[in-house]
């Protein structure tokens, strides 16, 4: 088993079948140790929030797999703290698809003047392309085609993808009492060249509120699975 | 005749025929005394400034005309800095439409990832907000039509009637040697709903290059208008 990267919360190896093998970390993105799901750094290190993390995961996955949405999910084990997944290339050096409920967050620092604070959105769609440097700015269907990184068809079919995604995940949020205001999605192509969900879907994608009450990422698993799981 | 709006570089008066009237002003945008067609403030006044503009926007609008694009342009009178155009009324409270035939400015601010600067783009449109106060953000086609600013097909529309202009735009430079990197043009709906192009077309709406220089937009009178008026 070959180690071909090691990332800010996650390990990855090479597996003999061809598979690659995510190990969740217990580290977490932040800053000054403080949690922060959307940083570019390790802030700290949270007992148990890699394992966590991947319970949430496998949740979504399999729900996923029951719907025939494809992923690069295999299969997972909470334990190691392993998931199996198959390869997938990302589109140009990486993106970031967005599917929104509720104008909150950048929605609404673009696009106040016409929207209000919290308004509900009919699971709006945007991609940005991972460029720190940048501030990872959002990119158009035609300008996404024009640079190379995803044809005009490709987009609609990514866009339909992420719409499928974030209704399954806003569902089952639905039956514990939650709402989903938003989710960051992230895409490959796998070996047949076919547009697959890949990376982890857990707390830290996504803003979740209940009973009007901002639901912090590592508390999503106790409330999504605890009494779910009678098993 | 009645001014109903006093302008930054225009003072806009209604006349009796329900058409409005356009007074050019010799003051431009900028700031410190800079010229700076992006500003949002009205920088210095230049003798001769709106007689200019003036002339180059009823040369392309006359363009338009020939080609049955649609304007508010009905006519003009250089000498009076005066242009007469039917009403219209804009998309949310007013877009800008950004054609691009070079990766300079903002485009290469986000892309520059994915693109080199000055390399050649195809008509490449894109939409933002008139928003000061935003940073005038981009914005999709399928967010300008969640937010009941335009729809689909409103943007495609407006899309090839973009790109119809910024050619024309493009091949009249040409003609005298000059290049059009890109073009910020902004379209309003007429009292039938049909969209037209609105404002003034002159060099603050453009980046023009001649030889690798970068033409300043109160030289481009010159350059375009001068040795083809020989009438």
């Amino acid at each position: 088993m070959k180690q071909v990267y090691s990332g800010k919360t996650k390990d990855v190896y090479e597996l003999e079948n061809g598979h690659y093998l995510l190990k969740f970390k217990d580290d977490v993105t932040g800053e000054d140790g403080v949690f922060d799901p959307g940083a570019n750094t390790v802030g700290l290190s949270i007992e148990g929030a890699g394992k966590a993390g991947l319970k949430v995961t496998q949740f979504f996955f399999e729900k996923f797999k029951e719907k025939n949405i494809p992923t690069h999910y295999v299969d997972a084990n909470v334990d190691s703290r392993e998931m199996t997944v198959v390869p997938a290339t990302v589109f140009g050096e990486g993106l970031e698809v967005i599917c929104r409920f509720r104008a909150v967050g950048s929605f609404l620092r673009r696009y106040g003047k016409y929207a209000e604070e919290g308004q509900q959105l009919d699971a709006f769609v945007e991609v940005t392309l991972k460029d720190d440097e940048r501030g990872d700015p959002p990119i158009s269907r035609d300008a996404l085609d024009m640079l190379g990184i995803l044809s005009q068809e490709e987009y609609e079919e990514l866009k339909s993808l992420t719409k499928e995604i974030s209704h399954t995940v806003k569902e089952e949020l639905a039956k514990k009492g939650m709402e989903l205001y938003d989710i960051k999605l992230e895409f490959g192509r796998d070996a047949d060249h076919r547009i697959i969900l890949i990376d982890e879907i857990s707390g830290g994608n996504m803003r979740v509120y209940k009973d009007g009450e901002y639901i912090h990422p590592l508390e999503l698993e106790k409330l999504l699975l605890d009494s779910s799981s009678v098993k």
